[in-house]
């Protein structure tokens, strides 16, 4: 099968250099066009970008030379992973041209017509982009993915909605330096520290994971209606984000019923994406699990690992979830849904078939 | 003044180096015996302990010889840092040999008639300690403080239950690796990682907040009646306990009343303790405070400090706490322990007059 | 090809999960018996382990119970990952046994007799095997590979002492904290830290260093008849030693040619051994390279990274170089071994056919 | 005694807030003026410093008001913290308009008329500043001291100088963040991690030391004879600069000779300096000392430690040095240089008497 062609904006940047990463060898896309700021423009992506991963920066994007961030050239299918600011800005652009745009910015997150989608969460959200002005005029659409913070949290809380009903939810978090990108946070104030604040973060996380467990109606997405805090804090980890989470339930239910309700869930079995886990969220056994060191990596970072789950003396369950922020949290994520879209048949971005 | 000779039993762990730390210049105390394990029994102390705090070892107690661990010969002033298995065996034996045991072991602390005693918070459960039979028998007894995670929290919520009350309290922790003293945690485990999981902590520190925030008639001690959790995590941070906190008040209150209660809370003005802080509860000014690494030591250590008040989607308000976990968490609070009971003419451990 | 049974002594360690983890997968091993310490003797290895890896501890594995720690029973190919106290009784018992002894433990890498062996480096060492008195009594054997500290330092100074020799090397380290094992070293001693000490390291880095690098003639080696000098220290990092090195040449080079040294060295091409890297020695362009989280895992972590080679004040030459101390350094170095043994049909250890 | 005002150049900086640190209760001095980059110009220095220190702002200077950075209005005695690019443009200014200007810059270190001093070390090349044509002109004048890595590594070496002479040094660094300034180094390049490079770092490192222990003859500096070679690496430590060096004397020494050259080196005795410690480097007892965590405040931070005194392989002793970065490598040192410059009556920078 010929690969298809992407395109990256923000293609220097932490998020854009996994999307690279995680492409190489990918079976559907290649990466073919790479956009980043003007001062990267034109330069080898060699040059413009510090590569800051763990595995050699393959040979072939190296030499690949950066272009500007416009849409002329660019392939129609652009995985995104740009600032807000500038996403507000650039990803209509690249929209009304006519490319599906699939991005990890929070510009358009909370937009009535822009999907925010986990595949394995809520799919059937997809079919708001048909409202989109981009996608009438030109084909072209946004689609995005939920903060870092909010996604491992929204994996493991999807199944016990669905089972049991979610009242309320307390989440604590302790987030991985790599979620800021590069150079992001001061090691001046991360080791040894606590940095007991991230800009925007909590709104965030208690906005979008309300709505990427709400359901669609028509045309719109109602949030769920459960109340909801988040205290957001930064560790001296470089990658995967550990929550303290406590739920009440709208039916009770016992410790059995909820790891079987994770156990079971596999929403995305027979669709054969070639990056969704085996196993979205993984109980691990142990009195001291998840830990990021140890389990950040399972499915390929992109499992949701939950555990300690035991009963909470003001709602009804605590546990742990851990996921990896910048795998799952965000250049995966992105990655899943533009797999998703392709079973769905919506990456020939033609103003096609209308979903659902 | 002459100083009075104090003991010190488990004397090379890291409460025992921080109550050596402490203690050299105390205006009222001394120390004068030295007692640990038997493998360190009869050394010089500078060569049993590995000393591991940044001011260098006392040159008089690097030359002291550790004395065996019995109540023979030892000082009738007792400060304890032992583990809580070899506690509940020992501690009872000072006691009844006519010693004060001022003690930050876990072992008796939720023992009826033992006071478990923030000088700021609950200095009126002191006199339970008169029914101590060990007390009656040879005018000893034993008096404890709380465990590192507790002792903050409780500090903050003291002020608001005080005027509000509370009904409800949610905390997650981020725990210094230096409350499980040395060795204690792994490198392998903390580097680049969080741990989310201490053994029996939520339990201690649900169980000792309540009791710390609860109520003395006659010799018993009724529990604060709120309903509580806590998530406990080791965070690769040395010093400093960091805590995300929700709270639900009897009486709403505004943001400014919240600060008014923190910023008048001073129960021991007039007391003249030595190693109290003026201000024991501090609000620190700041989008990201307070920090481990810049906010433990206000108040010499002793400092509880607060920040970030905000409204909580789930229950009232919600902040963040930070305390030195091995000074006011531990070596700090037995030692303000000890200096309340000698302000309340209760160090002369003879069977003397009965507390009000 | 039907695998060949390999029993691991000393499992349970840091060194005997790598093992485990190497050997999953590997296309001429199985693993088929895991001993480990009386402890852990009868439990199934699951539970007698604390597994500290970052990819799933195998299933298979989870459930082998672990073997008491003597040769009836075991496989005829054994690696050993034990303390040197240990294995200085211990690893004698099993070469009696006829068994070929693969040990990462320093207890025998110095005796006249046992091959300290890199097989890029000094293959032809592995004939003083041949006068081990286990060798001729029963075929047994011992090999050894050397300090983790000492491999990644050999491999870049190889090929230079194969065109060029030398006469001066002096290195510093700053050796990651995987090296002691687990529980190792203690967080308080390493978070924001340095230990400028590792006990017996200097000495071991300098003598196998120059062993290594020494020529055989007949059944003894003589050491290299360099000077050199090590400072070991231990700094906060999980994995991949990195060295400060400077050396003198007997033979005046260029940096092209001494990049070219490196660049050409493939000792093991054609020999196909499963674990070799196709590039034992990389030199990493880049001002700040190679680095710990960047480049370990270079050549599966078999490849020693090098960087910033440039001329000395002192001696001729200075560089940094990188090696993944427990893949490369350890488990790693222990498994090519047996491969390399394999390869020259060592590994049917009855008395066959005397090497070279 | 009257304090004398000081002004700061590039007060917001890690460096600036080190001397407002140090400054406050000083005796001689008090900080009058404040100066930073223009966008911090006008504001409250509370509000245009992110104060990064453990210890509160001083709320005097928290409310005083940036200047701009011109000498109009400034003290005209300067401690100067500016990045040497601007420093090489600005402090000439101030010199020219009469200011004392004692610097912590790169900039003017290495110019044959700019003292480069510690006062321990070198205050005999003072006299070259009354060559400077600022001096002649209008009294002002420039002095600096060195980058913060050679300071503690020159004070070690400058007692084994004077008695034993030292023909050869090589050192390895190991050093932390503060060093960088804030942001300075990403936390996603040096948690788990070394990077083993420091922009420029090595060449001042040695031009440096060698100027530093140089002798003055007339107006010139003749830097030192020896052989030298340096590494320099950054590591995961917040402050605290660890050194491994070996050198080679010229006239041999024993170990005891080496402790007592230390242990006797005070030479600012009975100038009573407010900022020098009693004991400019100290010999730490102990296999694995200094270490940062333990050891770097030792005489307020002011002290060079030293340790693990052993025979080198190659040249002739070995040791490790450890010194505070931003205290005895920076602020500190610009402050001992002021009062060095007070105690010899040039600090009422009229074209006063020439110094001897």
């Amino acid at each position: 099968m010929q690969r298809q062609k992407i395109g990256i904006l923000g293609a220097t940047g932490m998020v854009g250099q996994r999307f690279i990463q995680l492409v190489e060898n990918h079976p559907w896309f290649e990466v073919a066009w790479l956009a980043a700021s003007d001062r990267s423009s034109g330069k080898p992506y060699g040059e413009a970008a510090k590569w800051k991963l763990d595995t050699p920066l393959p040979e072939g994007i190296a030499k690949m030379q950066v272009s500007p961030a416009v849409p002329e050239g660019a392939p129609k299918i652009i995985f995104a992973a740009l600032d807000a600011d500038i996403a507000r800005d650039m990803e209509p652009k690249f929209a009304a041209a006519g490319c599906a745009v699939i991005s990890n910015s929070s510009a358009f997150r909370m937009q009535e017509d822009v999907p925010l989608v986990i595949p394995e969460v809520n799919a059937d959200h997809l079919p708001i982009l048909e409202n989109q002005s981009w996608r009438r005029e030109s084909g072209g659409y946004i689609v995005t993915n939920p903060n870092c913070s909010a996604i491992g949290l929204v994996l493991a809380l999807k199944p016990l909605t669905d089972r049991f009903g979610i009242d309320a939810i307390f989440v604590s978090t302790m987030q991985a330096v790599s979620g800021a990108g590069y150079p992001g946070v001061s090691s001046m104030d991360i080791l040894g520290n606590v940095v007991p604040y991230i800009k925007n973060e909590e709104e965030k996380m208690e906005a979008e994971t309300l709505r990427l467990l709400g359901s669609r109606v028509g045309k719109l997405v109602t949030p769920l209606g459960a109340k909801m805090t988040a205290h957001c804090n930064r560790v001296a980890v470089e990658d995967g984000h550990t929550e303290s989470v406590s739920i009440k339930l709208s039916k009770k239910a016992t410790r059995e019923e909820i790891l079987e309700a994770w156990r079971e869930f596999t929403p995305l079995a027979g669709r054969n994406l070639p990056t969704a886990p085996a196993q979205p969220v993984e109980f691990i056994v142990g009195d001291d699990r998840p830990q990021p060191r140890l389990d950040k990596n399972r499915g390929a970072g992109m499992t949701a690992s939950v555990g300690r789950l035991r009963p909470c003396g003001l709602l009804d369950w605590k546990f742990t979830v851990l996921s990896h922020n910048t795998v799952r949290g965000a250049a995966g994520a992105t990655l899943l849904n533009a797999e998703l879209l392709v079973s769905l048949g919506k990456l020939q971005p033609e103003p096609a078939a209308v979903l659902a």
